[in-house]
This record gives C-alpha cells, structure tokens and sequence, in this order.
C-alpha cells in the first residue's frame, strides 16, 4: 500500500472545514445584501443614496417607487415561495414512492435477508446483506434529495430577496447594483457547494460505522445520495422550466406581439407570474440540475475506486480524493468572487460581462494549481484501477491532474464558445438578427442552424477530456474530470444566478417605474446575465455529458460488464433506442404544461421500472450521446434568438438600429424567434441534461436489482 | 457443400430477363404517356377531350390555355435540363477526382504491385494483387455514377415530359390525370430499379472472368458501385434541394406572404423555378438517393457473403441471393402497377390517396410471397456467415425469409406512420394547423414537438428489424434486411415521383389559367403527392440506417474488427463526435446556397482523406444513430408544416375554414412554418441519409487503406 502524504485524520478535519467556510462566507455575503433595505422609514430605504445622484424625471417620486419595488418583491417571493411549496409537495410524495421502489428492489435481490454474506470480488471477507444496501442506498437518496431540495429553496429565497435590493442599488450606479446582485448569486453558490459536500462527508462517515470494511456495500449506498439529486433536478427542471414558459410565452405573445406593450409593463397580469418563472425555474432548477452533478460524479468516482486498489487497501484518504477536489474547489472560488466583489469595482456598463468572464478564467487558473496540490498530497505516487475484463490500470498521481484539468478546462472551452455563439457581440447573433429583415421563417432557419453549429466545438471538447481521461485512468479518470467541470461549482452558480436576479431587477424598476437611468443600467446587467446564463447551461450540459459516461463507467464496473459491443444485436439496437429517447422526452417537454409534465416524468418511470431488459448498456450511450447534442443546440438556439431580439431592441450599432425599432416588422420576427427559443433553452435543452444522467444513475443504483432480475424483456424473446 | 434448387445457369439468364421486363414494361409507360399530345393541331392537342366536359368558365380559351402549357411545360424542362447539365458538369470533375483518388489510396496499399499475393483468409490460395482490386473498384465506382446520374436523368425527362400531360388530361377527369402522372412515376421506378440490376450484373459477370476464384477481391471491389451510387445521390440531394428550396423560399415569401398572390401566380419569377426544382431535387434528387441505398445493400450483401460460406464454396447462386430477392422485387412491382393502372380505376378526388396507399400494402404482401419463393429456390438449406471474432454463424434458410421480411415489413411501418404525422387527415396536422391561431412561434414549436415525436414508431420497426435480422443471421441479415426495405423500390418510386409530377401539373394549371375544375383536381393529386412525398422519405431514411448498418457490418467484417466497444476511449469518443456530425451537416445544408454547398461537400470529403485515424468503427456508430432521428423528425415536421398550411388553405372542414382563408393571421403563421420546414424537408433531412451511408460506404471501399496507413491521428498520439 502506497503512502499519501495527508493523514486520514487531516482529510477528515479538512473536508467539514472546507464546507464551513464556505457556508460562513455564503452567510456573510447574505449579510452584506441585507444592509440594503427595501422596507422601513425613508431615511432607512435611502441606503446612503442621494436622491441629487439621479437628473430628475418629471413627475417621478422615488419614495413611491421604493414602496412600488418592495411592493412587487413581496409579490415575486410570495409566488416563488407557493409555487416551490406546491411543487415540493408533489415531489415529496413522489420521493416517498420512490423511495420504497428503492427499498423494496434493492432489498428484494437478497431475499430481504439480513445475513453478511460472503463478498464477491474477495469471497474470504464478509460483505452487508443486500437488505442493508437497500436500507442504507434509500436513506442515502432521501439525503440527495432533501439537500438539493434545501439548496434549491435557498437559493430562490435570496434571490427573490435580492431582486428589489439591486433595482434599488441602481439608482447609485451599475458598480453597486452588479455587487448586490453578484453577492446573491454567490449565496447560492457557495451554500449548494457546502451542503452538498458536508452532507455527503457526513453520510460516509456514518455509513461507514455500519459497514466497516465492506468499502463497496458502502460506496454502492452512497451512489442514491446522486440519484437523489438528480430525481429533484427532473422535478426543478421540468416543472420549473414548463412553469416558467407557461408564463413567459403567454405574457411575451399577449404583451409585446398583440398588444404592443413592453415586456414588464405592469398592466400585463403574467409579469409577475414570468418574474417567479426566472426564480423557480433558472435559480431553483439550475442549482438542483448542478447540485444532481455534483453528487453523481462524486458518487460515480467513489464507487470506481472503492472496487479498485483504494478501497481494497482500504485508503480512506485516497478514497476522499473527490471530497478534497470539491473541498479545494470552495476555497478557490472564495478567493475568486473577491476579485468580482473587492479588487475590481466595476464603474461602467461596458465592464459587467468581461467582470463576469473574468470569474471564470481565475477560477479556472486557480483550480488548475489546487488540483495539483490535492493529487500531490491526497493520492498515493502509484495506485490500480479495476477494468472489468482486463487487467486492472497502474496510474501514477500526476496523471489524476491531467484527468481532473481536462474537464475543467473544458468546462472553460465550453462556457466561451456558448458565449460565443449566444452574445450578441459577435457575428452569429448578429447574422440571426440579421436574418430577420427577411421574416421569422429566416429567423428561425437562422437560429436552429446556429444551434447546430454550436454544437461542434463543445463536443469535440468533451471527446479530448473524455479521451485523456478515459485513457489515463479509465473510468476513473472520466468520473474526477467530471469532477473537474464541476469543481468551481460555487462560482459558476454565482454567475448563473446572477442572471435572473438582474433580470427580475429590470423587471421591478420598470414596474416600479424607476428613472431611465436607472432602467439602462439594470437593462445592462440583465444582458450580461443572458450571456451568462447561456454559458451556465453549457457548463450543465457539458458536465452532464462527463457525468452520464463516467455513472455509465460505474455501472458497467458495478454490473460487471466487460464489453459494449456495438456490433452486437442487442447493444446495436439499445444505441439506436436510446439515441431516439432525447426526442420523444423533447418532444414532451417542449409542448408540456402542469400535469403533462408529471405524466411525462411518470412514463419515463414506468418505463425505466417495468422494463428493466431494456437498461442495456447499449441504451445508455446512446441516450448519452444523442442527448448532449439536442440539448446543446437547443441551448444555444434559444439563447441566440433572445439575444438577437435584444440587439435589435438595444439598437446600439447603425446595424441594429437599422433592424429596429421595438415594434418593426424584423423585431417582431425576432420576437417569433425568442418566443420558439424559450421552451427549446428553458426547458427541452435543459431538462435532457437530467434525463440522460437519471438514466445513468438509476442503472448504477439498481444494478444489482438488474443483474437478479434484469433482461426479462430479452430473456423472454429467449435470444 | 448444401445445393440449391435453382441452378447458376438459370440465375444468369433470371437477373438479366427480371431487368429486361422492367426496361420493357416502362417503355410501354412512357409510351402510353406519350400518346398525350401537347404540341400540334388542335384536333390532336384534345386527345379525346370534349370542351363539353367541363363548363364553360366566362373568358376561358381552351386552345390559348393549351399553347400556354406547353409552352410552361418546355420552361419547366429547359430550366430543369440546364441545371442537371450544370450539375453533372461539377459532379463529372468531381468524379474524376474521386475515381484517381480511389484508384490511388487503393493501390497504395500493396505498391501498386501487379503480383497475385496469397489470400488472407486462406493462404493456400491467390488472390488478385491490390492493384486489380484498385481499378476494379474505380471502374464500379463510376459504372455506379452513371447508372445514378442516367436514371436520375431519364427520371427527370419523363417527369417534366408527364407533368403538362397530367394538365390536359385533368380536363377530362381525376381518374385519367391520375393514371398519367402515375405512369409516368412508374417509368422512372422501373428503368430506375432494372438499370441498377442490370449494370450491377454485368459488372460482377465481367469482374468475375479477371477475378476467377477470388471471390473476395470480386465482391469488395463490386462494393465501388455503391459508392458511385451515393456520391451522386449527395450532389443530386444537397445540389438539387438547396435550388428547389432557394427558389421556393424565396417564391413563397415573396408571393405569399408580401404580395398576397397566389403560389403559382406567373407573375411571380421564381415559380418556374420552383417548378424545375421539384423535378431536380425530388425526382432526380430522390432517385439517385434510393438507387444509392439499393446499390450500397447489394454490395453490403455480398460483401458479407463473399467472406461467409456462399464465398468459400463458391455457391454462385446462393452469392446472387440479393439480385435475386431485387429481380423479384420489379415483377412484383410490374404486377402492383396493373391494379393502379389498370384494374381500379380512380372515378373521384377522395380516390386517389388510398389508391397510392393500396400500392404499397399489394407490393409488400407479393413482395412476401416472392421472398419465401426465392429463399426457397435459391439458398442452400442450411450455410454459416462469417462473424468476425466469434463462431461462423450457422443459419437456415428459412431464417432469411424473416431477415429480408422484417426490413420489408418495416418498410411499411414506417409508410405508415409518415403518413399518420404528415397527413392532414389526421390529428396530428390538424393540431399543428390548430396551434397557427396563437401565431407563427406556437406553430414553430409544435411543428419540432410533432416531427421530435415521429421518430418513436420508425426507430422501434428500425430496431425490431434490426434485432431479428441481426440474431438470425448477423451482419448479413440486416444487408439483406435493406434490400427487403428496398426490393419494392419500383413501386416506391413510382409513387414519389408522382408527387412532383402532380405538383407541376398543379402549378401548369395555375399558370395557364385553366378552369378552376381542372385545377381542383390537380390540387387534389398534389395534396395526395404531399403525403406521399413524405412516406418516400421516410422509406428513404429507414432504409439509409439499415443500409449504414449493413455497409458497417461490411467494413468491420472486412477489416477484421471483431468488437466495437464503446467503453474503450478511442471508441466512445467516435460515437460522441460521430453523433456531432449531423448536426453540423444540417447546419450547413440547412442555410446554404451555391458555392456553400461545393465546399460543404469538398470539406466532408477532405474530413474523410485526411484524417482516416477518425474513420474508427465508434464514428460510424454515432453518425448512423444521431443522423436517423435528425433525419426522420426534419422530414416530418416539414412535411407537416406544409400539409398544415395545405389544410387551411383547402378549408375543407369546419375546423379548417375557421383558420383560414388564405390571407388571414392563421395562414400567415402557417406560411411561415412551411418555409421554416422546405430546407428541413427537403435539404437537410433528406441529405443525412445520404452523408450516413456516404461515410459507411466509403469505410468499407476505403477498408485496405485504412488497415494499411489508416488510424495516424490515435498513432500519433501514442495511445
């Protein structure tokens, strides 16, 4: 057994440290946005603001503004709050099915039988009943789901507490309002990434006084902690997404095509429900759809490693590898919102997106190093990963950092090329924007060949880290460059969020009628936050795709299976199948309003529960890698046309005025655009993400309920 | 070795007589088409019409409307003749090109040495030097060029000869407009079908007199002529489609939408032009696609078989099992044309699409007997196929029937199912013309949900076939499984090639000023073409993925790849980044024009030469099942778009008559997602069956290369 250089006792004081500075700095960030009060006396609301700071507008009052924006807060967050309510109900019913499916599945394969049995890959140790994997994978996955959920909440809260706050910290200047709004968004970055490592650090510890030497029984269980998640994320997403352009579509056809009226007038009854829409579905679900990833990747590392030389020397620190990424990857991005937050003040409008790009570079270099750090101090110089049906890999811990690197510098590639393609700083918006002088039909042409255009360079990116990982530490190597993606979590949700937060910010200060001034500078952090969220869902999409393959990688490990030949009947047609499933679950979803949506998710449940043959592996690469392009293109095509129509609404070049203005016949074919765009980038796109890594982490939890009753659908056809 | 019933003397007089009758049978077709005149005198130009037979609209001139239509109909065949020769041109130095290039990269493989070298597979044996094999496959190659170009030629001739034809006749009746435009269809169907058996014939007859006992060399370099086939297929597909829809987009916005005249309005420019388009993109366009498929599931077939026992034993008619089964198909078809010609006659409008339809529900049951029949006849009882890696697989004849059944049957399917989603008949149009009332993005959205959900019903009979074939008799049961799909191409053909010919009789009447009667009954052939268009182009697909996959089946038995495991990186990476290369194929079809698509084709082309390391067997895998679902959901969003806009213009319900008329905001929105759907339809969709079994076929004529220099990139790498 290979040495490291960390002590099992320092791995288990620096994991829950970690955790807590990162909740200790979430909760100060919280704190520092509370200070701007939306409610109370005059002199209180003022907060230091000066009304001399603002040229007069004829006729506006700004105590009766301020008391109109806390006004519409209160209506925003009460919506959130009893949309979240009602949706968390639903959900806790069906998590509470669900978890007896788990339970009653996985127990079954034992017999329910509670005897240690003799483990399989070293029959002279003993290993858990499968009755207490079930117990201990069910209990694991209530964790997954109540953290995301918890998560999830949080975030909406800060964010419908932030909203109003940063409308009003724009009558001081764009610097203050970016702050405020950035400050919330790193509260929900930086919560999600503590919750979701300490609870998992927590489960281990205590699985662990159970299961003793059984490392695998015990990494197994762990795997429902992901599951869990990603159930939520189905729920966030879905729901969520249709909630939103339920509201969106309706308010933007009623308000700007039909009526003429600009998108957040008050007079328009679907505004609020479209503000809400931003927090339920772009704050809650994302950070549950990040969060389900963060879980199953560190689920997927931990359960290839326990069946390799880590867990059969019984290397906890080793094993804790992917706990001391995340670990690391919360101190860097606390170092790096304080860039955003104190080193660099932002004083004009021009400086809000290359403020926010920024974050991601440092984070990136910064992580680079740390990743250097942990393989160095937490991984043994030489250690084994178990390949089935070959011999097992030799990997030296230098290569772990090209693993862990390569996914996280592809995380980059893929956040500036989604930038690329969906700002309307460069050509292809432009072209999109362009092509609307001829109509929506050249709109839409325009826009969907753009989406897949934007296809190629994620993908290739994904295919290098996915090939230097794969082939430098198997399996593994896939899981940590997940991981990697993933690692600088905190600060890529801070960003996320920081979008519809600017953006319910513009929508306040135009109900509230707020000064133009004012309108202009949260109008400009509202169009950086459509960059950003764009290039946050590339950054889910891209991690998605690294988390399906290595939770595939688990599974086929767990399962047992050597080899996926494609070339075989039944993998040949399970590729083809599954690449089909992408379309029929966009096809749902695009269309899909309240109960559609449920009956949607329980299809996609019934099928995945009565016809188990079909879990071949064949099935899941092929979901896989369907999946990763729909959502991709539908990502990026309706990024680009919301962008595109507000080019031509900004009308800030001779070429965009010459499209313009709001109300001519190109803008009201970008409207065409944006409005196709909303449910192809909000909730098909987004919502494929989970879909494919549901799929994958539901086979890995109920692999063993497979390999004992598995393939009846072939077995049947007796071939 | 096991005999069979039919001796090989009597294979070689069957194929060539099974050809002849079908050459025979569409010269009598043209000929009967011909016997209606449009030039001349006037007692000629009636044909047996009797002014009488319609009432007299106020202002009508029947001989005034007749000079009109020829003289539209010789426009058409100008337009559409100087486009082909244009065409031809770039694709005959193309074609020079790629004839070197072949005859290069595959002598290379042995230095262009002239010495017989001793076989692989059984040394004691010679096989002809690399070299032979080198020109043999060149020759094939353009042998399957000409073959392409001159069916889609000859179709295009009679297509634009029938279609003014189809006018006149429209005078005296629906039932007698039928028949021609139908008669013509046919012609192009059967010289298409007996021009590709013949040639193929005698190629492999002549081949065989160098070749001697090597069987193999034989067949792989017969393997050229599918890649002649398809070559052509991706000029006449992109090159054509991207005109027909240049033209029509531009027509449609123009003349729709901006000058509310309608379509066929002469005063609109481009309606000669999408008149030509039709006949070169989905006459000779859809001809050069299906012979391509044909050609490429021959070769796959006897690729396979060569190596198996039919090979080994030197079984002559057992190896013509494929030409068999497709000499079968064109007496089958022969006697499925009389029941459409001749014994049901069309007497009204509500006729004709269940008489289209009763086509392919007599081929396919015929078509069942006939492949018992030839089982029967012309296979040993019981031979073995060749699995590269595992056990010969020993197989009965009776097993084969299913494989060449279950794609036949598939076939079928699949018609029907196109026709369930693009016909407005049915509920799914109508609910997409139904969405038009809340404007064009609604329309846009359920337009992709529609054609997203298409897909489930191909992709399961797809997989079903491919799962049955493939266990009963590997990777040649899925070649012959194509040819099943394809052995009743006379009749599909037919049956495509009326929708064009219908549609420029339609536009004819339009332009001529015929008397509304006689274009109600044009309208109503069109809108039968319409749906039949799309049931072609779902033929064309499904059998594009069974012929990918047999061509894949080919190349990994030809290069001795005995396993395709995707949970290798090198392998996984090709599946991802070969999922990636439709989308980025439809980006670039999908906005094209002109030179674009040249370059688009030199680009693929140079993909393909330059990196052969990417040709792994996992890209093949990834392109086949991504293109597949791309390919059918464009084609039918597409056509349901058009049908949807068709359904509120004809108004021929209460639901339909409260979206229109023409002209109102429902129609307009309508208009719009047709226009979105023509490059969809009949661009992109269309031309991802081509580039799937484009890059298929190359792989598998490009195999030696490969083997010999290929795999330099991953070399390179050193991994």
């Amino acid at each position: 057994m290979a040495a490291t250089l960390l002590s099992a006792l320092l791995v288990e004081i620096l994991i829950p440290v970690a955790a807590l500075i990162g909740m200790v700095f979430a909760l100060i960030q919280w704190f520092l946005v509370s200070r701007v009060s939306v409610g109370g006396g005059q002199a209180s609301i003022n907060n230091g603001y000066d009304q001399s700071l603002l040229d007069d507008e004829e006729g506006y009052d700004d105590a009766e503004a301020v008391a109109l924006c806390a006004e519409i807060q209160n209506a925003i967050s009460e919506g959130a709050e009893s949309f979240l309510i009602t949706e968390y109900q639903y959900l806790g019913i069906f998590m509470a099915v669900f978890s007896v499916f788990i339970f009653l599945f996985l127990g079954s394969v034992g017999g329910f039988s509670t005897k240690w049995v003799s483990c399989k890959a070293n029959p002279s140790e003993l290993c858990a009943p499968p009755l207490a994997n079930a117990l201990f994978s069910t209990v694991a996955f209530i964790l997954g789901a109540l953290t995301s959920t918890l998560s999830g909440y949080l975030g909406m809260k800060i964010a419908t507490y932030a909203n109003a706050r940063t409308t009003l910290e724009a009558r001081k200047g764009v610097g203050e309002a970016f702050i405020v709004a950035f400050r919330a968004g790193s509260v929900m970055g930086f919560l999600l990434a503590a919750n979701g490592l300490i609870v998992l650090f927590i489960a281990i510890v205590l699985f662990k006084l159970y299961y003793g030497n059984d490392w695998t029984g015990l990494y197994e269980s762990i795997a429902g902690y992901g599951l869990g998640g990603s159930s939520v994320a189905l729920f966030g997403r879905v729901g969520g997404g249709i909630y939103t352009k339920a509201a969106d579509v309706g308010a933007d056809l009623v308000g700007k095509v039909e009526r003429n009226i600009p998108e957040d007038d008050p007079r328009n009854p679907a505004v609020i429900a479209d503000n809400v829409g931003d927090n339920v579905g772009d704050i809650a679900g994302m950070g549950a759809d990040l969060f389900g990833s963060f879980a199953e990747s560190s689920c997927a590392a931990l359960v290839v490693s326990s069946i390799s030389s880590f867990g059969a020397d019984r290397d906890f620190v080793a094993m804790s590898f992917p706990l001391l990424i995340s670990s690391a990857g919360i101190v860097v991005c606390l170092i790096t919102t304080i860039f955003a937050t104190d080193l660099f003040v932002i004083k004009s409008v021009k400086e809000i997106e290359p403020s926010l790009k920024r974050q991601l570079v440092i984070s990136t270099v910064l992580m680079t190093l740390a990743i250097a750090a942990v393989c160095y101090l937490a991984l043994p110089s030489t250690f084994t990963i178990n390949v089935v049906g070959h011999q097992p890999k030799v990997v030296k811990n230098w290569k772990l950092f090209f693993c862990v690197g390569s996914g996280l510098w592809a995380g980059l590639i893929i956040g500036y090329t989604t930038e690329y393609f969906t700002s309307n700083a460069y050509q292809p918006v432009r072209d999109v924007a362009d092509s609307c002088r001829t109509g929506a039909a050249t709109n839409v042409i325009f826009g969907l060949a753009l989406g897949y255009k934007s296809v190629i360079i994620p993908v290739l990116a994904i295919a290098v880290a996915i090939f230097l990982s794969f082939s430098l530490a198997a399996m593994y190597g896939i899981a940590v460059a997940a991981l990697g993606m993933l690692s600088t979590l905190a600060t890529g949700l801070a960003i996320d969020a920081y979008g519809p937060i600017s953006d319910n910010a513009g929508g306040i200060a135009e109900m509230a009628g707020m000064p133009h001034k004012v309108r202009e500078r949260t109008d400009a952090l509202d169009a950086a936050g459509n960059t950003t969220a764009a290039i946050g869902k590339g950054f889910a999409i891209g991690s998605a795709a690294l988390v399906s393959l290595a939770l595939f990688g688990a599974f086929v490990s767990r399962a047992g299976i050597a080899v996926v030949d494609v070339i075989q009947p039944k993998e040949f047609v399970g590729l083809i199948v599954g690449a089909m499933l992408p379309y029929w679950f966009s096809a749902m979803t695009m269309k899909s309003v309240g109960k559609a949506a449920l009956a949607m998710v329980e299809e996609v449940r019934r099928q995945f529960n009565t016809i188990p043959g079909l879990m071949e592996a064949g099935l899941l690469a092929g979901a896989l890698v369907s999946g990763v392009q729909i959502a991709i293109s539908a990502s990026n095509t309706g990024g680009a046309w919301d962008n595109a129509k507000k080019y031509i609404e900004a009308g800030a070049s001779d070429h965009a005025r010459s499209l313009g203005p709001k109300g001519s016949d190109a803008h009201k074919a970008a409207v065409i655009g944006d409005t196709v765009g909303d449910p192809l980038k909000d909730t098909s796109g987004p919502s494929l993400n989970i879909l494919i890594k549901l799929m994958a982490v539901e086979s890995l939890v109920f692999a063993p309920f497979f390999a004992a009753h598995g393939g009846i659908f072939f077995k049947w056809l007796n071939i």
